[in-house]
């Protein structure tokens, strides 16, 4: 039985977490954390979980942790997992952050678009999470950089492509849109009932923090450095976000190709699904699922290849993903406490 | 392995049964039927199924129910079971209908709110089966009337206090709200998105058929007639239902005496969760389980009980409640199959 | 031109004050103030507001309302009118306060359950603004303490009963539903989108504010104390209320009557309309009007009336009934910038 | 007085211009028809317009028309206004057609994706009521091709910067999202509640039958042939669509280029908002209103302009639009009737 630690066990990734895992048949959950509501029992938090997850969250202590968890995982806010992760490691605990902290191999562009690393070195050994792209790397690693949701709906269906050299790299645009858990169970305007409700529109055009790690993992498929052009936009709805990406194709490549392409670099993995000719995702087709669906169309006027992806951003774009991985890490089959079947509705 | 056909299985209640069987550890599902889809792979019908249920659906033969099953889940409209089950019972099978056709011990009533009985005496032999107030009956039974959403939601909360002779029968109001997969799959203006989002409004007011189910089993519980007062809602939501109670108490009966009441019929009863003081259910934190949790205050100025109760309507109304009548005539754990961990949002 | 200023012009019911006046014929908004946003131009705070209603908000000034209103709205949290309002009576300029300061004559109801009043003699010489029932002293009033939500909704279907002695009044149990608007413009876990959307919940369970506001209103209708049971609920939608209402009829009382006693009442006011029968009232058939809808059914078996009221709580539940009262006051059609063509959808 | 008749008004398009032109200083509306509501009151249909628009709904007689009205709205599904049309502009009546059958100029376009033409000649004569872009050909016009929803909100901003060649015409990309009004009034398992609700899903993948109208459109502008990639999502709200555009740059084009190109042609234009600086569209702000509020920024990385647009589908996408048309080919103003005061929730 595989110890469990979560930090920030009360934000929606970090509850996510608890979720998962409580059905998880090879782990257990040993310490939660959480710095507002230590002391305070979960299941006070979540009524949902009345009888289910009653233990108290805590605050952090090192020593704990050291005696009582195999794996942690840190759902925690950008710039507090690298206070934390060090000393972890150190301790032979393996880690799973969901933030930021670990995500990049260059720490140069970390700090650009977030703040001083205090842990750079730690960051540039660190492998990043996107379980089918990396799967190897992860199997070995101590420290893992989790994927952002953005870049995880966009790398699946563009890695591909890109290391095929299928695309046109300087031509790639991908518009996204979340829905609003995405956002965290932090309180302001922004996502006020009222402020979102009936709304949609897009923020940060172009100008989003999860751009540069898609880029630095496109460029890595690429072999050469890739720009692209992101766009989020918020939708109303709790759980889901959808990726509709643009390309011009290189000469000569049909859609048949690239469909085969997808087809036959995710035909062992079974949280990829590439839809069927005609066919694309909607994001209530993989809500509370591990699954990333792909739809692909090639616009042949144009030469443009239009790639449509879909995954629950709590799931494939957070704890599902970061699961998946402690899987690969333990040696586990990736699907284990990730099976729960598809709502109809 | 318990083979299991599932007739009716594209609505929203059979393909809640389908997503639950899948999840079953003791079940298999061996056929699954529908007119309208008959030749259609199921995950054609819901996408989200892809690569998990992709059988496809049949037309009914029962020589292959016969064949290949051990239990029936009859997830039909009103009045097609009753034309079905008597060749299943006759064979042997065991069959939980979803429907209203095997719900009353007086067929008078059901002939009088519904249509003619066809199988009026085999009705009559039926299990009405509300899991935790009938479980024994339950137990020995071969033919289930699997109850309605509404009478589930109240009848939890008050069959206890009825029985305890605690609130004046002839003073039982109760206002209910419905999301709209109560309705079903099949499409009418009434579902239309437009006209549903942002929209709030009572329906068959005082005139709801789930009203005799309600009194029939609420006059059994309190060993004399019950009539109520019963006005439906409808809630912009896909799935859950609150209904909110409300009775003058006999002499002498408290709050205190209320909450022991309920506390103790249901103390070993995993799915019926009795709120703390101050506290109250919301439909979020029941939804996809087959709990039902169950607030209650005093209106102490007026001598009046308040419950509210808050189910998930495919569920513990519906799929959920079924499977849960399943487990008990086959002699398994109540609670196999069901104990998906409640989703932080 | 009725010169108007608005006290908390940007929280909902102060811009939506602002919507309303912005299309009056006989009216021009002068001043807005907001604490949060003084110099910050209204269309900053509303985006939507670009090119419409540009000028800026700014601080409470007794010189500035003095010099340039005729009305003043306050449309302030609790507590805060009651420092503001009586200068602005001495310097003889009408109010109508949309907070609870100023709607209870009996000034120790109000202590008991919001805070001590500065201004309680004040208080006692308000009038109730409910604009239907007391529309003869509002058109003398100087000050308007004006109706709550959910008394507006109980009180326009109930009042004409009570005064008429058809209802039992020690049997009256409301069960409402406000969307979530009604909540204001302030951030708090509660209106998150995530915690809000695809819920529904009770909430202050026979404990909400606005009980003995309505209590006051039922007893000076009724000639003696009337006590009620009253249950709100949050509904996953942005404006709206639906009340519903039931009470024991008083002997040889027929639906007829009732229904004669609400058409006749209500016969030349505008905006109360009294639904055919076999129609019941939906929030979204009074979506941004000043309609209160009502419909109304007798359960024959049990003697009871249910009626069912829907406003919409920002409008005849706020702002557009205050706006309706200004009329008044000012002996103007009582319709006068309130006759927006209601939505389709 | 104009007096006004709507063929076809029972569906939110229809109903939609109901509203509006109740409100119309300048008309009145003489007729309406519905083939499925004939004898029917519209209020019944509509309950919402109980005591404001109570007269039936007829069948269409040319003759009535003929008798009773200066301009006609035909809110039809595609194909029936060609074969009422003609009949109407013989006899001297002016039309604006809502459907697809005269928006096209060149009619094999048409016939390529619709289907053959009865009407040809006129529909090459008529005018496409884009308000903004064509008004002084609206102005003398007798038969309006009112625009489709998604063309609208990709024109306005794309057309000034077409015609000054400020972007690269083969590289133009439009990502739309719309509203489930858009999809119509009739019900189909697409638009059941719970199938929409929760989800979010592209369709009609770079095959969508307004992408030839916009295409047309934009080679008149650009004096030059014009392809587009365009991708339609659906989003779970009512009203409102929004799109997002991605173009390459000509050589030396700023965004302050940009900006001043927008701003300067539709300076003296009500209905176009161009944001300010960092600020961009959010359908909420246009919900209900005739406006179009474009943002805009460059990614100098990638050389590429991102416009975004937001219109309310129903109003600037259809019925309003309509109505500016109406406005300006009777030589009124075009704001009349359409200025009603955007909501602030």
């Amino acid at each position: 039985m595989i110890r469990v630690g979560i930090l920030g066990s009360t934000g929606y990734a970090g509850a996510e977490l608890v979720r998962i895992l409580l059905g998880h048949p090879d782990a257990k959950i040993t310490i939660v954390t959480s710095r507002q509501y230590a002391g305070v029992s979960f299941s006070e938090v979540y009524p949902s979980m009345r009888g289910i997850m009653d233990i108290p969250c805590e605050e952090y202590h090192i020593d704990r942790i050291i005696k009582n968890t195999d794996v942690v995982f840190t759902a925690l806010p950008h710039k507090l997992p690298m206070a934390f992760v060090p000393e972890l490691i150190e301790n032979n605990i393996k880690v799973i952050d969901l933030s930021a902290d670990f995500r990049f191999r260059n720490v140069a562009v970390y700090e650009k678009h977030y703040q001083q690393h205090i842990a750079g070195r730690l960051s540039e050994s660190a492998v990043y999470g996107l379980s089918e792209i990396n799967s190897e790397m992860i199997q070995k690693a101590s420290l893992i950089g989790n994927p952002g949701c953005y870049p995880t709906s966009l790398l699946l269906p563009l890695i591909p492509l890109v290391e095929n050299k299928m695309v046109m790299t300087d031509s790639i645009i991908a518009d996204a849109k979340s829905g609003v858990s995405g956002a965290g169970r932090s309180i302001s305007l922004d996502t006020h009932f009222c402020e979102v409700n009936e709304s949609f529109k897009a923020y940060k055009v172009s100008n989003h923090r999860h751009t540069p790690e898609m880029e630095e993992n496109l460029s890595i498929a690429a072999k050469e450095p890739v720009q692209i052009t992101f766009v989020p936009h918020l939708v109303p709805i709790t759980r889901g976000m959808l990726t509709t990406i643009y390309a011009n194709i290189v000469r000569n490549v049909s859609e048949a190709d690239i469909r085969d392409c997808l087809e036959s670099y995710y035909q062992n993995r079974y949280f990829v699904r590439i839809c069927k000719e005609g066919a694309f995702p909607n994001v209530s087709n993989v809500r509370t699922t591990n699954f990333c669906d792909i739809g692909l169309k090639v616009d042949s006027r144009n030469n443009r290849i239009i790639l449509v992806s879909a995954i629950d951003n709590l799931m494939k774009g957070a704890a599902g993903q970061a699961v998946q991985n402690m899987n690969l890490m333990m040696g586990l089959d990736e699907r284990k406490g990730l099976e729960s079947v598809p709502l109809p509705v």
